[in-house]
């Protein structure tokens, strides 16, 4: 089995988006801490999960405490991607009570946010289950976390689109009126872009869904249509190109979509309107 | 007036926070539009809010483009902070079109969360009308976004909490238990810490918060009690110090929560779980 | 028609290049201009090509001068992928003299070297003329001026393959023996990556290119193979993938190579080995 | 003997070089390997040479791999400025696959470059073997890797011409115009700039270089002369200034210009015009 | 007791700082050193006060080697905030020769100027020793190293005051202009301005004094007022604000000022002109 | 006439500078000036001279409000290098109010340093008017303004000594211990280092200086000798290499010392014990 929902080992990646973090929250240090707690005091932190859900961000909350020090013992008893019950603890950290309560929120928001993540989109592959729809991400993350996010929407089960405007070709109805035509928007595009890209063409109409087959686009992404015309759409395409099912379909009941044939269902929700899952971080000095 | 709810004069922290968002969704070239549009299209959009709400991040969206390219008409309808009915139009842009689509979604991204925060906090805000009661925020903001997230709060009506752990005192639990007492750490973050900051302590008990009120403290956070207790505690305090309620108050009736007497109730669930504002941008060449 | 040779909008990866080159070649100031250039003369400078060739940076050459100061008139008489004759004035630059010359040696460095690649990949496409393929690339460029390079072989009328791991699959033997089979490589590689990026597997029998095309793979890597075999496997392969030859294609002949019917022959030469080509900038002071 | 091929200690400015150089080339993740090769598959990989000559990068491949985790195995049989075998194996690595094969490009560029330089200068310092003449390098060097290349000329045999515009005066054509003469221009030279500095002045006549003389250059550079001209410029320098030949020496017989009595003969082809060495890594999982 | 002059958690700041100077003073490499020294050569420092004070940076001098690699040994003597004799041993680092000597001068310009800060703000202290008065620091600080010289005030036995315009507020003339009067200045600030932060105001007068008391500032800052004056306004105060004495502080009889009965003394002077504790390091090979 | 004081034309390492500052001094925004200004004021300010001296950093004040927004004006009266009388009128900024009172301390912290440092220099080069010896300056300088403090040293008269450890040849006695002999040093670092530099020696004995003189050394630095000693290394010397007088000569009688015949005289107290000169920023609205 491969490693799908590893990160990355982009580590520089993720480390400097952990690092703009600590300096965002630490200013320049934590002065309620230096002013109260003994420089050489221990302390043990113990993750727990005040819902259920799905859990992400056990190794970048690890990696907070790498970054702020060398003598930090954090144990994991759950891995990403894993179902935590209500009360469950998740992991534990031991080590210098300054830092690890300097450290203490940066790692928790981080977590919350991704178990949050993951919780969603494990939620919606489940509501899939047994059709052949996949559950995707869009590129409606937050701004400076994308890696992160689309990692937690791979531990909830869901796949990944294009991470960024260079690693998918995405042809949109401002690239058609630009280029004239879905035809000549397809063609420029398979002409120029590199060959090692599929071609996505974003229709609203049968009339653009024939064009983008003739002029043979890849993947076809049927942008607000009802079930009934997806289902239509699906007979048309008839496995000559991949069909993603798109827009607002965070508000949509998705079983339904799914049954239509669709291979992906693309969710902006996902990333865009998270609930973060609510994990606490219990402290005692040893 | 004073202007409080402009965004910052660290233009630099904006800047970078843009430039870091602009760099991961752009990455290498927008491979769409770079092989589909002409260099010398040129494209106007229009912001236009697709719900109410209380709209944020125009300036931020207009600066995006800034730092894409020199020329390019920015329009504002509205100022952040404004109300906007569904189907406004709140902005229009008229540039290079492979410029404009290349630079679109970073700038909603960012103005739909900030609105959608903005929404929320303004929620809050007028639920509370008449009280004494402001609404601030928490330090559980999206990492990497905290300063645009603050002046969301500010735009919603609320106030601003302690951006980070070197401009605030908050003496919580672990603290207390690692100097032996609210009173030893009181007087040690008073010793030793810029006089410039006010103290403020955690308290969950009322022995607890007659200590805190013996020891000096200038704000008393009163965690997770019930509207009875901080009516209590706000007699027992007698103007001797400020009253903060907090503990998911996302999740409290915020009317009742004020008409304790607290002077502030701080809400981790405005930046933590933030439901966008649903905002497009509608392009024509031209 | 699109921009297809735009270098890319992405101008802050740009100005990260040149203010890189600049710092590395002006260190702490460029001593002798400092101490021998009065600090208001003015200079004229002329870009002057010393051979015949694609020339390939001029942009770059002035977006140096705009980086070190604000009033610099630049003309250019040429565009990148022009083709320029021995002798021919290719741009002027106009300013400070101080500035001029201490930005001369970044410029000129940047626009040789692309220049070459430039040339050479006209060089490749021409040869090929009337065939089928197109010449392409590899990531076998100069670490940290990928984007700069991959943009020359555009404007010598090539197409670019991947621009990183994270744009194009491409599958080699390493991937194939832990997967333990093509099979399971395709396989994998589909239900987990990116829906956006075709699947490329690099072949080196025909009994590879058999599992290969029946795995689905989108595109045939040949390596290394003789004239006689790669028109063997395009007769196999029969349109049902693109086919791409490579290895060592700098050391044969492309035409002999093209009239196999591959699509694609990328060739690491064209930026691995370059041969800058001779341009230079004469300057007189006004 | 002290460590005249040492890259330096600047360790910061290695680093970043290969930082910038991997985030180029991973992007936000190497997708094909994270999609095909499980997480704890383990690789070993040797550096084989696939034709002779002067290696060089051999640390930097290694850092390569520290950058990118930290429990790797790395194994020189070779130092930096060593002859090489065609098929001699040069090192080895062993460790996390995922992680080898996503860092295999990046150090595997820069050690053919690196090498092709060194090789090459290794050829120009045989060619003049017998001889009183150095030889050197140029400013004309990769924009981003020069602290690399020039190592790269030390482990051919070369010796360094200034790093930058700040360590070294070479007075031109152009500093000559603007003030007024050779006499002039040294003579400010030598009174505002660093005492440490030697004066070096380029000259195209003998007139030139007898007012350069006596103006008490330190070090006369001749541009394109003949070697006639060389001789006799020598002659007339008689020891007084350390003679440095330079223009297209890399065109030129080096001997014949060796033979003239120049002390240096500078060649900007070194790195301007690189032919990587052909290195390969060879990897098998274990 | 708490870690009152603990430098900080925050090491990326400290090694921002610390590498930047390195580079700074490395440039491409240290030449001296590099052709001279063997590689293998190990040596052995002792840094050793030439004149009596106390001490402060230490740690950052064993930072600096640490940052140039790994096999440092460092042991102290003396701890930050120490008084050493003139002549006495503060700490000894074994390692690399060529390191030890590239990183000699970072570690100590940095050592020397802290210890004359600490040297300066503890003769301060000592003179107002019995009185009820701080010593304080300001924002006239180097730019660049405020966190570290704020650290070296501490380690005298001073106070910090604000450490940058975000964690204090300090209300003066221009702001009260500005607001129609010190009332709106500071009805303004309470409204807009996190709730933890005090409300300071500069009164040159007193009749701005009982405004600013009235107003309900939290600080009162006395600027430029003779010692009668001062002495006056404390009684006026009469606690109900502290008490910050400011202007010029360095140059007045600090005990006269001290027995005024203020609550802060601000000097600018600590770190706006500082004289460097003479330290040298003496190495021998080994 | 070159242009000996100006700054450099580096103007992104000055920016790096400046920025950084900013950073320093603004944290997340200057509170008390955004809740107490209107956004639209408008402020004019006047920087004063408050004692007479060598002003210098005009420019670089300016540059921070040029960092800080678009549409200031700023009139200079005096250059970096004039002197200024007391109570003289430097140069007016104008500009929004907010930012005028943001930027004013980077800018005014900066200017009073180097003013310090121009004006200590002035003294120097004053006190040996008349004779052969240059005042220098030395690496004795603040961490991360040495391009500005070297400036300032410009600005008073002085020459500059090396800027870094790769710019400067400067064999001291750890250097010979470890070579074996000054002799040896010297032939290593001709044979190895780039032949742009000039070769220094520490001496501190006659026997030394003998043997510098025999290697060849370009400068020889006397270190720490009585003036006798200089006079009589003078004549030893005779010519043959440039003498620099070297060790505490902050505390030396200066005339005396360059009538002794050394070529320079370098001082470290220049800027590692800067007294700063008195600057005001008088603000008023318009």
């Amino acid at each position: 089995m491969a490693n799908t929902i590893n990160l990355s080992v982009n580590t520089n990646m993720i480390d400097a988006i952990l690092k703009n973090a600590l300096e965002e929250d630490m200013g320049t240090g934590d002065i309620t801490t230096l002013t109260t707690i003994p420089g050489d005091a221990v302390a043990c932190g113990k993750y727990i999960s005040k819902e259920s859900g799905i859990i992400c961000g056990i190794g970048i909350a690890k990696r907070v405490f790498d970054l702020l020090g060398e003598n930090f013992e954090f144990v994991s008893y759950k891995n990403d991607g894993d179902f935590v019950e209500k009360g469950e603890i998740i992991a534990e950290v031991k080590g210098n009570a300054v830092v690890v309560l300097t450290g203490e929120r940066t790692g928790l928001n981080l977590m919350q946010r991704l178990s949050g993540i993951a919780t969603a989109t494990d939620k919606a592959v489940r509501s899939v289950e047994g059709t052949n729809a996949k559950i995707c991400d869009t590129r409606k993350t937050t701004p400076g976390l994308r890696v992160l996010e689309k990692y937690a929407v791979r531990c909830g089960g869901g796949t990944n689109h294009r991470f960024n405007l260079a690693d998918g070709i995405l042809i949109k109805d401002n690239h058609i009126v630009a280029s004239g035509s879905i035809t000549n928007a397809v063609r420029s595009a398979r002409m120029n872009a590199p060959h090692t890209l599929k071609i996505e063409v974003e229709v609203e109409t049968f009339e653009q869904l024939n064009e983008a087959l003739a002029a043979g686009a890849d993947i076809i992404m049927l942008d607000n249509m009802s079930n009934d015309d997806m289902s239509k759409a699906v007979s048309i395409i008839a496995g000559r190109a991949l069909v993603e099912a798109s827009g607002n379909m965070g508000e949509r009941d998705l079983r339904a979509v799914a049954e239509t044939g669709v291979d992906l269902i693309s969710i902006g929700a996902l990333t865009h309107s998270v609930k973060s899952l609510d994990i606490s971080l219990k402290f005692k000095l040893i």
